[in-house]
């Protein structure tokens, strides 16, 4: 195909047809189209934007270059829930046997950690023995039989997300809204969801800091997921300081299964259930969103939730024990408590040097191919808005050896600053929601800040 | 080299160092960075453009990946010609035996036709046995000996524009003023000149029709060559209709020879005369146009300028004969007269049009290893303007055979308009001359148009 002039049009502000979008991906899957024109293209398209037909059809055709997951005649409601990533995100963790445990099934396609943000299946592979790795058969089995699955993205779901955004990543091409949202879109959609639920981060931390920019994505998405029949409702979450406490892989699935058994920090339960109601409104399982926040709290209470998670963590081969004793994943061989160093208020803890921090101690990739340890990172007690006293603690560091230590302090030093008054204010922890209606305000003024 | 940050920077509106410039251009050359990422820099300089220490350190990227003539204790002034290239543009078969006849070494070297524009190197090769690659030892040698040389990129010059240029053809970013401006400057830098004057084309059938993009990259390349030395003066003239009467390859190699006798039409003659007399200018073998002008008009009348074009002509292997008798070309099968359709006046001659046909009769290339027949073409003798009366000769048309002279005729009858009265006013011939000093409007007033 003559690729050269569909890149001058999109160059000078044109749109490609759907059959052109559609050929290209074919082409271009095929080893047809030279790397080289695509990242021409990709460029043009961060510059020119996508029109939503040309969106809609870049979508399906990353779609279509793979497999779909089909239900055809089972009727249990089937929600997804995906996050753009931040530091100390652990929800899908918590969420997805939570949501399970409210008769919704949950078929929950993971990333691995990405820059300064961590990744749900690094987290499950903090657990011994657990496999991510299904075959679309086996997690189409296991979704029917226990109603949840937590896996990667399978090579048969949409390998040309795989091939672009591999290309992407060594173009500087990553960061264009439409291009994020097809790649996110087209995995979601090839799960054979009746709903699904997105979780957009904004603040320093986020992938997209701005609200606007985050407001823009999470608009996009909600479009190709409705157009394409797959209703998509996004929440606006807090990513100006890290989620909950813990930071770095087997520290962050301790924390969610202490959420999971009812222990979990204020601000990941908020999170957790504002996502889980909307999941449990998109599933029609519930009718109110107070009702659907009722029966999350239930399934929690009794137990249901955490039964769901030994089922997930047994049927996927890991350890079930874990639930009821975390110590059996991998532990730091140096544990430090790092104190305040003055006192007065915390006035930030910046997640991109905490996440940043969690690489360079082991816990994530430089690399594809980088080995991940996951027993380092940091348990951090205060949020932005806490009274601290010199010499109070209040953090943990758990690090390799002493280098690990000496580069730990320093990440924490400099992460969390204490002044003598709050000055800018923290992000609501939960400011928007995004339907295909509109953008909805929901916390006008900042959310305060969480006791420890 | 670390490539993604700086394509990212370029991405987001910043400027990549000087070194950077050179580390890269370096590196891609030895093969070191892909074709894909330069793509994707490439694209994201169309729409960020470069600032003016990017563009000067990626010429002298390109410059330095290879080859330059120096000329060492040699004081003859050398100057060349460039033109950014248009239809019936044979100006440099004339211009460069001309000015060399008035004691200026003409080192030029030219191109091929590109897309629905000649090239000079296919002129020249119309002449049979001439040959225009030459080692640069001996063009070298020939510039010295008789004081001009005709040749085309050799493989030891600027070899990273080289790669450069194919790689920006196939992927959408040949039409940026810095690219375009850093490619030609950084061959005629390598030429080791005393001068560059430039004719920049504007006008439909202009590789950059719009004046104000005319204007834009004769300012950019006339700030490089400053920058780097080599005083360079730029003059727009018009091609929004074809220069002079012949398209066609041997066609206008015949009619530049009859314009070096003295014989050629009057718009040719006009725009090789302007840009021979800044070529005097800067040699400084003359001081004020009107005596520079009357020099090369003597070197025509006197035989001087024809009899340099033999001793070229013979140096490089070609027939000299030819000279006196140009039939000894390659000669057409099918040679037609197109008569004028209606009486009236010609509103347009439309240059892209004929460019085209020239190459669809066999004249051009659509792919770069086409075989190029130097026959066929048109001679026009009408110019916009012109009154015509219905069935009275207008052209002449060469072609290989029978399907050639259909095509040739529905061409001729789509290129020339004939109406009522003229309309859109042609552009004059010779319309701004540009300096480091600023831009000077030559003539406000449309030129008349010639008469036939």
């Amino acid at each position: 195909m003559l690729v050269v002039p569909l890149i001058e049009r999109k160059r000078d502000g044109g749109a490609l047809t759907p059959e052109e979008w559609s050929a290209l991906i074919a082409a271009y899957t095929a080893g047809n189209v030279p790397d080289y024109q695509l990242a021409a293209l990709l460029m043009a398209v961060v510059f020119r934007g996508l029109e939503r037909t040309e969106l809609a059809a870049l979508t399906d055709a990353m779609i279509a270059s793979g497999d779909r997951l089909s239900f055809d005649g089972w009727s249990v409601p089937r929600i997804d829930k995906h996050s753009t990533g931040g530091v100390g995100d652990k929800v899908s963790l918590v969420l997805a046997p939570l949501v399970a445990a409210c008769g919704v099934a949950v078929p929950m396609m993971s990333g691995r950690g990405l820059g300064h943000t961590g990744g749900t299946l690094d987290k499950l592979e903090a657990i011994p023995g657990f496999r991510t790795r299904l075959s679309l058969t086996e997690a189409k089995a296991q979704l029917q039989k226990i109603g949840c699955v937590l896996i990667g993205q399978t090579p048969e779901i949409a390998p040309a997300d795989k091939r672009l955004y591999a290309l992407r990543d060594v173009t500087g091409t990553v960061e264009a809204i439409p291009l994020i949202a097809a790649s996110i879109m087209s995995k979601k959609l090839a799960e054979g969801l009746t709903g699904l639920v997105l979780d957009v981060k904004h603040g320093s931390g986020a992938f997209l800091p701005p609200t606007e920019l985050g407001l823009e994505l999470a608009k996009t998405m909600i479009a190709l997921g409705e157009d394409r029949g797959c209703p998509t409702v996004a929440l606006l979450t807090a990513m100006d300081r890290p989620l909950g406490r813990a930071c770095g892989n087997s520290l962050e699935t301790e924390e969610a299964i202490l959420a999971v058994r009812g222990e979990g920090p204020e601000d990941l339960m908020e999170v957790t259930y504002a996502l889980g109601v909307e999941m449990l409104l998109a599933a029609k399982v519930e009718k109110t969103p107070a009702k659907a926040r009722q029966r999350l709290e239930n399934a929690l209470s009794s137990g249901l939730a955490a039964e769901k998670l030994e089922q997930v963590i047994e049927a996927q081969g890991g350890n079930p024990n874990i639930v009821e004793d975390p110590s059996v994943m991998p532990q730091a061989q140096a544990v430090e408590v790092f104190a305040a160093p003055q006192s007065g208020v915390v006035t930030r803890v910046e997640p991109r040097t905490i996440g940043r921090a969690v690489v360079a101690l082991g816990g994530g990739r430089t690399k594809v191919d980088d080995e991940v340890d996951p027993s380092v990172g940091f348990v951090i007690t205060v949020k932005p808005g806490d009274k601290v006293l010199q010499g109070e603690p209040i953090a943990s560091l758990f690090a390799r050896d002493a280098a690990g230590v000496k580069l730990g302090f320093e990440a924490l030093a400099q992460a969390i600053q204490i002044g003598d008054r709050l000055g800018e204010r923290p992000l609501p922890l939960i400011s928007h929601r995004v339907t295909r209606a509109g953008v909805e305000v929901l916390t006008k003024e900042p959310a305060k800040a969480k006791r420890r």
